[in-house]
């Protein structure tokens, strides 16, 4: 076993704290990863104080976890030591299902098994990337190219791939017109994929003072949403609107902003869920969709694409003595756009 | 002017009685069709007790129209006086707009301009196929077949379309497990068409006794979703799902018999929007849509479609003046499955 040094909460009300943990030894198809950085994901919250339900104490969160190759099994065949690898939202699957054998594990016929809060096959918690090691399965790790900062490809590994995949299900490219709803974590990944794709992105926001901001991440419009003239102005428009607002909200609102065929897709999951007005669908054909983060296949040919066009997720860097103070900021939308942990700071 | 027999409703709550009026004349690009059966439709109903609101009266409902040309204008060019012709949902549309170049005249920018409670170009109301004389545009009228029994083919033009053009949108055909909600006018088309073009069919009803008929008709499977074991069994399994429910119902109940990517449309429209959990949606990559009748070149393929396959509707042929005792019992969803007017009985 390998000893590991860790934060954790204990229960769904207690803070997180320095927390120790043995982590499985590396076996044959085994790589163990010396963790550099972490980024912290709103779903780290959700779980850590139990708001899904049936959180497993206690937890040591993070799932956006990049670090360098300290040790390979024997039939390691796509690691070496020495080499940067990535670990997202899942360790295992079952690996025979439909979804599986498609390479899009994450909606495995079994269930995916979670970087943290969650069981391995042998019954065993998971433990997440707010630790210094982790040990996972070649197959369920990523290549992390030496292009790009690293603490800014973190994030990429849960924010990034659960908008690039929609983006690629849906086939986004030049000629369409999508639109972005929350400029957050994962909404700020969805205009840099969506212009790097050629679309014309808008981003709609309750907000007028992230206007600048959503520009210089390159977005072509901006619609302040509390604004009847401008929501008027954009009713019919999008071939396409990536939806990643967790907070309550109504779809019917952005559903009649999609034209003829267009699509709307959640990446979050409201409290409440919301009412859908079946007029608003049939009149223009429109369909409402979800999508689930991405599979191995799918996240490698993303983080590949970000080493190729230069992108990154915008973060904030923090000790993990921080991350309570972190939480906070993130539950009042007080970071542009991600907190990652660096990880040397856990000693 | 042409002095046109009907039934018509003076009020919401006044019931179909013999009415009189007045027809454009036939113009260069119109034709005359001397009615010979016309379909009715549950939207009828809605429409005629103003359910959906703004309804224009006296209204003359019926848009599933079948009748002999008897008189054609000097510029028409696609039908001859003798031929049969048909008319579904509407009369006329913008015919510059994107869906309307696209032949997808349903989903008009401007709005159609439906076959009775809207208005002509002109203001002057429209009046639908209660009546034994109509004039259309040849542009938005369709070649019916001799091959088929006429009073079969009049429902063809609502309901055969509705569910028509969402399997072709999605593409259903050999290969596809699909799912039909509710037997009714709508549901018993979805089944023949869904049988006709290779899919495996089940239909999803509440009620037991409906197992027999749905097999009759070409159905695979049944499913009583009253039936916890049933629904269980179905989880996860359909690529596709026609959703022809009007009554207030759950989404998410058939949602989840849905596999990875797997769409669920509707083309009813209950009394209050349902909620939908988004997590519904993510865990699969789910859709929900919904789809519109369709346009007039797809008709005419439907049509030409029904024609090659022998295929249409169930119907029950009734005397106009039962027509108010056939909305009660429509209601009582007592009829298999189409009521459908001859209109040789308006006398």
């Amino acid at each position: 076993m390998i000893a590991t040094k860790a934060y954790a909460a204990k229960a769904a009300s207690a803070p997180l704290a320095p927390f120790q943990l043995e982590r499985q030894d590396v076996g044959p198809n085994d790589i163990q990863i010396e963790i550099q950085y972490c980024g912290v994901c709103h779903s780290d919250i959700h779980q850590v104080r139990d708001e899904w339900g049936g959180s497993k104490f206690p937890m040591v969160p993070g799932h956006e976890i990049v670090g360098k190759i300290i040790k390979v099994g024997d039939a390691v065949t796509k690691f070496k030591v020495g080499e940067t690898a990535g670990i997202g939202c899942f360790v295992d699957s079952c690996r025979h299902c439909p979804s599986c054998l498609a390479g899009e594990e994450q909606y495995c016929d079994f269930g995916m098994v979670g970087t943290y809060n969650s069981r391995y096959k042998d019954g065993t918690p998971t433990y997440g990337g707010y630790s210094d090691q982790i040990v996972v399965d070649e197959n369920y790790a990523l290549h992390i190219s030496d292009k790009l900062p690293l603490e800014g490809v973190a994030p990429l590994l849960c924010a990034g791939i659960t908008t690039y995949s929609p983006l690629m299900t849906w086939k986004i490219g030049k000629g369409h017109k999508i639109a972005v709803v929350g400029l957050g974590g994962l909404g700020h990944m969805a205009v840099k994929f969506g212009v790097a794709l050629g679309a014309e992105v808008t981003v709609l926001s309750t907000s007028a003072s992230k206007k600048e901001d959503a520009l210089k991440l390159g977005a072509h419009h901006f619609v302040v949403t509390k604004n009847e003239d401008e929501v008027k102005e954009v009713a019919n428009t999008f071939d396409f609107i990536l939806n990643t607002i967790s907070a309550q909200h109504e779809y019917d609102f952005y559903l009649q902003m999609l034209k003829l065929d267009g699509t709307m897709v959640l990446v979050g999951i409201p409290p409440e869920a919301p009412q859908v007005s079946a007029f608003n669908l049939i009149g223009k054909r429109r369909r409402l969709a979800g999508s689930m983060i991405g599979g191995i296949k799918e996240t490698q040919e993303m983080l590949d694409y970000c080493a190729e066009n230069g992108i990154v997720s915008d973060v904030e860097v923090i000790n993990i003595d921080y991350i309570n103070e972190a939480y906070e900021r993130m539950l009042k939308n007080d970071v542009r756009y991600r907190f990652v942990i660096d990880m040397s700071s856990l000693k």
